[in-house]
């Protein structure tokens, strides 16, 4: 359906943003090792021995983290667009409970700009047996028709109403595809269109507006209140 | 709007399923522990000599778990609604990639039957600044109307669509309670309304439609794909 550009890999990041205190390898790899330790506490039945041991080291890892000075928010201060690509919930490398969801800029058969997700989920994202929530597929959705807004090239807003429509079941543990257009702009409205594909086949599709808000929700005043834009 | 029952603390699991496979308080305890290594991951800036360090330690505590033997998935063999409890993506305590929201049954104001989920997110969650991530709120309206669509007595089937309307920003760092109903329920479909409130303001509402089905998703026949149920 599309030409998607070389895909990078998620395990850590490599080196993306070196040097403004968004991500180094070696905390790439920290986070992909919780990301495995979570899934293993998932999937193994502890004995309150073991269990207690492991929670000992995990304590002991975390005390040397908490002793390292603090990482500015994604939206405080400069180089934001890096540090909301390394910390979103559904994207962010460094996110122990993102994914990670990888997201590329590609162009469909029918030349319209696009954004390209892939995913690949296991139990810890099980909803219906050996498929993923439908709550885990909504908000990837929401990740991708957010960053998707921003191909018309002005800043984005926050998600004023997402519907998605469950097709068939979307397996674990398989390569997942989820793209999402520009359908229409208006001066503060996008709307945005998606799909999820397993093997080349839809397993469900979205509907998203986001509204572009002069103030940011924190203050209180804007209307809408999902996705996060990196302007 | 409602009469809450006790609520529950999910730090840990206290006990709730013995010997059977599901969780200990010590396993509780160290899904806990690894949530809190999470968060300080995304909130701290690390050297690369504390970063290895800590993963070394992460990995040792790996080794320990994974040297144990395997739990069933949610819907393998007995007790799946313990399992399910335990191990869904949104409210289960050994889930790490779940915040965990509490569920629990209560009544509305109108004597309407009604699942209550308790969350309170973090930076982990964050979309918009200081705000929760649409996607997040998605996924536990999608949980909640999963639950609430049990209300009917019945067996609980598996999301067809939902859609999710912001109406403001959802403040991090704050309890929200969200709470479901069902609004109809034909022979195969329920439906299901929600809304999230933060200090008793409506920050988002929901409506979603659940469809049951004879067989489960994954062997390719049935639609919808959404929310796991244990029956």
């Amino acid at each position: 359906m599309c030409r998607p550009r070389r895909r990078r890999r998620h395990r850590g990041p490599r080196r993306l943003v070196r040097g403004i205190g968004v991500s180094t390898d070696a905390t790439g790899d920290l986070a992909a090792a919780v990301r495995e330790l979570a899934a293993l506490v998932h999937g193994r039945i502890l004995d309150e021995a073991s269990a207690a041991r492991a929670r000992r080291l995990v304590a002991e890892a975390a005390e040397l983290v908490a002793a390292c000075p603090p990482r500015p928010r994604w939206h405080e201060g400069p180089d934001r667009r890096a540090r909301s690509a390394a910390l979103s919930p559904f994207s962010g490398s460094l996110n122990v409970v993102a994914p990670p969801l990888t997201l590329d800029r590609v162009t469909l058969d029918d030349a319209t700009p696009a954004i390209e997700g892939r995913v690949r989920l296991d139990r810890l994202r099980e909803g219906p047996p050996h498929s993923v929530h439908g709550g885990v597929l909504a908000g990837l959705f929401d990740e991708v028709c957010g960053a998707a807004q921003r191909l018309t090239g002005r800043p984005g807003g926050v998600t004023a109403r997402l519907l998605v429509r469950y097709r068939r079941p979307t397996p674990l543990d398989t390569d997942l595809r989820l793209v999402a257009w520009v359908a229409d702009e208006r001066t503060r409205r996008v709307h945005v269109r998606g799909r999820c594909e397993a093997g080349g086949v839809v397993t469900a599709e979205a509907e998203a507006v986001f509204v572009r808000v002069n103030t940011w929700p924190a203050s209180g005043e804007a209307v809408g209140g999902g996705t996060a834009t990196a302007t």
